[in-house]
């Protein structure tokens, strides 16, 4: 999948997590003004406004949920977000990234203004416009990172208005009793073979660091989701696509508190959390909704709390004293996460073998299918979802994209089962799907055309590919972050004045998200390391006609170089559409760098669809794995020394043959 | 000039400007406490310690200026640093770049520690480990930007010590009566024929961009001594290499307020500043001295002071309430500035033919002179510095940097009188020099071999190179951020596990500074436009042995691609040592950028040349810009097609031939 907006501006703050969210709470939650402002009947919560009486202040409302989010308090940690509504007293707007622009044009009334842009600045400038000095903005505290809250507080710096936290979510207030009830599904442990080390193990590890930080931390919080699910080896369903569950973390150099809904957990987590008790290994559970109140007692001692700004609500960090603070961007639990050790590296390893078998089962039923008409968007993306459900899948890692034609212009199209375009051999199509594995989770993007494509789409294609392979190849010293090389997947498509509007690749988890931070090659993203995994995926869209995406999972390895640089290893092991590639495009090292890719796709796919005896995917990947010809790379027929000795020399053969 | 420390670690904030400073301030200008802290003869100032009566505090102390740079009050604005002193009751240290690390040891007495690195971050481990909590932390607020002060604040941030800004300069009060007079050198205005556009202009464009500003502010505050000099086409003395002086601009809607020694100004710029009054485009001069209690005044209304915080002192912004200021990293006239004009750009383009001249007739006269034995690196510097004293030439743009072998692995090494190396047959040396002429500034680096290279020399030679073509010729969309691409310069390195450890590029001014932020690759340059000059060179380093670099000044101009896409002209105009090209690592695309290159230099340096009857010059370009061949391309003979038609063909003919 696609990470966010490009690297290239310099100010973009990329907030990236899940591909889940759900516009209609904008509709059914907030009140029926109307009509369209000419009206007199809001329905805006009574009493005394948060906002103040001016009639002048507004709220700001973060998004990035789904249905049966708690919108509220208990308020969700915060997870990212991918929309942003305004609401004033006489003006609404949403902020949204281009996936959600058809959606959201459909869904809002004329009361709503859509703005087609994330940026904290954009929303900054409408607000500056909107409300004049002297007024308050108020933001549920629980609903943005102390990050996103300190950018909005840049953008509004020195004008006069200021921001708010108010502890009562409005959105909450309008639910009323109509508010979906909390998630209750089971939280349960992870069997051993599916972890890279106990938990115990890892606690361990984060004390260490606490111990030799020169700050003596005393504590870590941890308000990220994926955070308490790594650290305890726990997982559970309370978002769509992402095993975690609702939580906070207090881990202290002597003590462990898990704010989490106890009864939720299975009788095997709560005997894995609570076998060390009483200790400095013991887990205490504590209630969900009591970790500001505890965190607020805690920061009363002689205490240090080391968190992460990117992930911390903002509503728990304006509990600690600032001098009791030890901020970084990411907690040291997401950069020990970042890092797989050799263990999670096998299991992700074996996931995407897995993961390859059911794409190319799927690619191989597309082949005879399509011809027949018998595939739309929606089938298709059933399909694949389907044939993932083997050996330790626990379901898809996002929603499907399957985009035909002019639709996979749109970079984060999915389609529904209203609207569905038929796949054709006219059309190219793009897939880009991924699975939650117990050992791993997956993330692969294939782009096919099964007719003629235009030149144009096989040359964009190409270099599509070139830039996935130039990347894939690079290599590069230690300590370099993504956004200095990601340029490496452009080169080719900028060339000829091409490019694309994402990023060019993400972190992934085991069994974790498919969009798991702070890895990747964004301006936020940390420095590459070996034991790390990211996805590559440049893309090329052309509006109203046709998109391409080619991604694949990576991860970082040494390379072999006399000193210790990095390269990668791609773990995807899904061969390329041969019928979009233009050999002549592709430089030697580049068809070099395809055949040996092509090798390790058969060594170790090859073996498992036997294993599976599934016997016509096994020939079609040979057919699509064969070694591509030296001889057709550009530089070999663009030289002309090259060109000029071949010629004389069929002369001088046909000559000696006469 | 080679830019600071590599961007690949992403919270470095590289503070470059010029590249002079004098160490030995330190040795004559602090107390000469002693011996080593044993005794107790400390010559520390006098009376109640700004830094409190605990004894625990320190004195932060920043550098960046040479002899003579007046110090203290009323202080210099803040020109960027490269050393930074911390003095506590019983510790000295001082953090410098590895150009200064001999330098320091020779200086620094057993008081001083001597830490090798620049980076904020560690200079805040330093104080948190050498003072306790509770400690204040005090810096000359002038001698700070207001980005720096923040820097220092972070690293500080929550640990209980403050940073508190004192008045009293402590450096001065030791300086005493010893203390160097101000600059007293006539400022001047450029003529008309050296300007992009009248002074006017540029004040009228900066009104438009405060009007057109959604805060509306009513006024520019100018720190910078470059931009005050820009502004008003105005040129000075005070600073060794860079044509600037002494002085703070506010610029209102309605007012022009230029703090200066009025009594340092011609005739002609004081009429021209003049000229205008009264009115909204008359300069009142005022004293250097009263900049601040104006701004205190100024500040009192209801006003908006728009600055950038890159290059403002901390001491300035104190004067200003919050609300009244408008912050960006910088000034509206630092980044118009940055995009030079097309008579701009004419202006640099014809300073750079002329400077190739002074270059290419030292390359000539090495040639002939070094198997002699007659050249060291002090006289080296010296004859390329004469050789520039030609037409509309003021000097060099910074102290030649002149090695040979291993002090050429210092990336920032310049030879004295009293230690220099003599050029020899069996070294590599490096030259990186430039020249300030009335039209533009110049910076170029050629790095040569006279006699037979080690294979390691020619391949790490060769792979620079590559580095700087694969940058040069690079297309990329319009808004990419230098950062992003920088690393086309390193790849061919990093493919054989090569590096270097400093940046890739800078701005460059018109007869202004030699490094002219924010243009670079840095990851605090603002993103490439059209119009802009950079320098673009890598090298590489071996300690003990030699060292390379490669450096051209460039423009980015548009790319010939359907969409404007942008790419270089570069700009410098002198061929590379074909001794050290090793031609088979070269694509064929880089062979063929490079014979266009030379065409290039044919065609604009060649007549230039010839009008100055530099007939053996002449020829030496001549042979020096012969086109290379294309089939020695890497590309062509590693393909073990063309090699086996090669031998083939020849058998073939040995064969017909007998």
């Amino acid at each position: 999948t696609p990470p966010g907006p490009s690297p290239c501006v310099p100010w973009v703050l990329a907030m990236l997590e899940s591909v889940y969210f759900l516009l209609s709470w904008v509709r059914s939650s907030l009140p029926p003004w109307g009509p369209c402002w000419g009206g007199s009947s809001t329905r805006l919560p009574a009493g005394p406004h948060p906002w103040g009486s001016s009639g002048q202040g507004m709220v700001l409302l973060h998004t990035g949920g789904q249905a049966g989010d708690p919108w509220g308090s208990p308020p969700a940690a915060w997870r990212g977000g991918r929309s942003t509504a305004v609401v004033t007293w006489d003006k609404a707007a949403l902020w949204t990234d281009s996936r959600y622009w058809t959606q959201a044009e459909r869904q809002l009334d004329c009361n709503w203004e859509l703005q087609r842009t994330t940026w904290i600045k954009s929303i900054g400038l409408w607000i500056l416009e909107a409300v004049p000095v002297g007024a308050n903005i108020s933001l549920d505290p629980f609903l943005f990172s102390i990050d996103t809250w300190n950018s909005y507080s840049q953008a509004l710096h020195g004008s006069g208005r200021t921001l708010l936290p108010i502890e009562t979510n409005l959105v909450d207030q309008v639910w009323g009793d109509q508010r979906p009830p909390p998630a209750s599904s089971e939280i349960y442990s992870l069997p051993a073979a599916f972890t890279g080390s106990s938990w115990q193990e890892k606690v361990a590890g984060i004390r260490q660091q606490m111990e030799q930080h020169v700050r003596r931390p005393t504590a870590v919080l941890l308000s990220g989701l994926e955070e308490t699910a790594w650290l305890f080896n726990l997982r559970g369903n309370d978002i769509p696509y992402n095993p975690v569950f609702y939580s906070y973390t207090l881990l202290t150099n002597t003590s462990i508190s898990l704010f989490v809904d106890e009864m939720r957990l299975s009788a095997a987590a709560r005997q894995s959390l609570r076998a060390g008790c009483p200790g400095p290994l013991c887990v205490e559970l504590q209630e969900y909704g009591q970790a500001r109140a505890h965190l607020r007692r805690y920061a009363q001692g002689n205490v240090t709390v080391w968190l992460g700004t990117e992930y911390t609500t903002y509503g728990l960090y304006g509990v600690i004293p600032q001098e009791k603070l030890l901020e970084d961007s990411y907690s040291p639990v997401m950069l020990a996460k970042a890092v797989k050790n050799a263990k999670e590296q096998e299991l992700l390893r074996a996931a995407h073998v897995r993961d390859a078998v059911a794409v190319i089962q799927y690619l191989l039923w597309l082949e005879k299918m399509v011809p027949q008409g018998q595939v739309d968007e929606f089938s298709g993306a059933q399909h694949i979802d389907m044939l993932r459900q083997s050996e330790h899948n626990r379901g898809p890692s996002f929603q499907s994209i399957s985009a035909s034609g002019l639709n996979a212009a749109l970079a984060h199209y999915s389609p529904s089962n209203r609207s569905s375009r038929k796949l054709s051999v006219d059309e190219m199509y793009l897939s880009d799907t991924g699975g939650q594995y117990l050992d791993g989770t997956t993330d692969i993007t294939r782009t096919m055309h099964w007719g003629v494509p235009t030149p144009l789409q096989k040359e964009a294609y190409t270099r599509v590919l070139m830039g996935n392979i130039d990347l894939s190849r690079l290599i590069f010293p230690p300590n370099t972050a993504g956004r200095v090389v990601e340029s490496f997947a452009r080169r080719a498509l900028w060339n000829v004045g091409l490019n694309y509007g994402h990023g060019t690749g993400h972190g992934i988890g085991n069994f974790l998200s498919v969009h798991e931070w702070p890895v990747g090659f964004q301006s936020n993203n940390v420095p590459l390391m070996a034991g790390m995994f990211t996805s590559i995926e440049p893309g090329y869209y052309r509006d109203g006609e046709f998109g391409i995406r080619i991604e694949d999972v990576a991860l970082v390895v040494e390379a072999q170089t006399k000193v210790p640089f990095l390269t990668f290893e791609v773990v995807s092991l899904v061969p390329y559409d041969r019928n979009l590639i233009d050999l002549s495009l592709l430089s030697l090292e580049q068809i070099r760098y395809l055949n040996a890719y092509y090798e390790t796709i058969r060594a170790r796919v090859g073996p498992e669809l036997q294993r599976q005896r599934l016997e016509e995917e096994y020939r079609w990947l040979q057919r699509n794995t064969e070694p591509f010809p030296l001889g057709s790379a550009a530089t070999a027929t663009a030289t002309l020394g090259t060109l000029a000795l071949a010629s004389l020399l069929s002369a001088l053969l046909a000559g000696l043959q006469a």
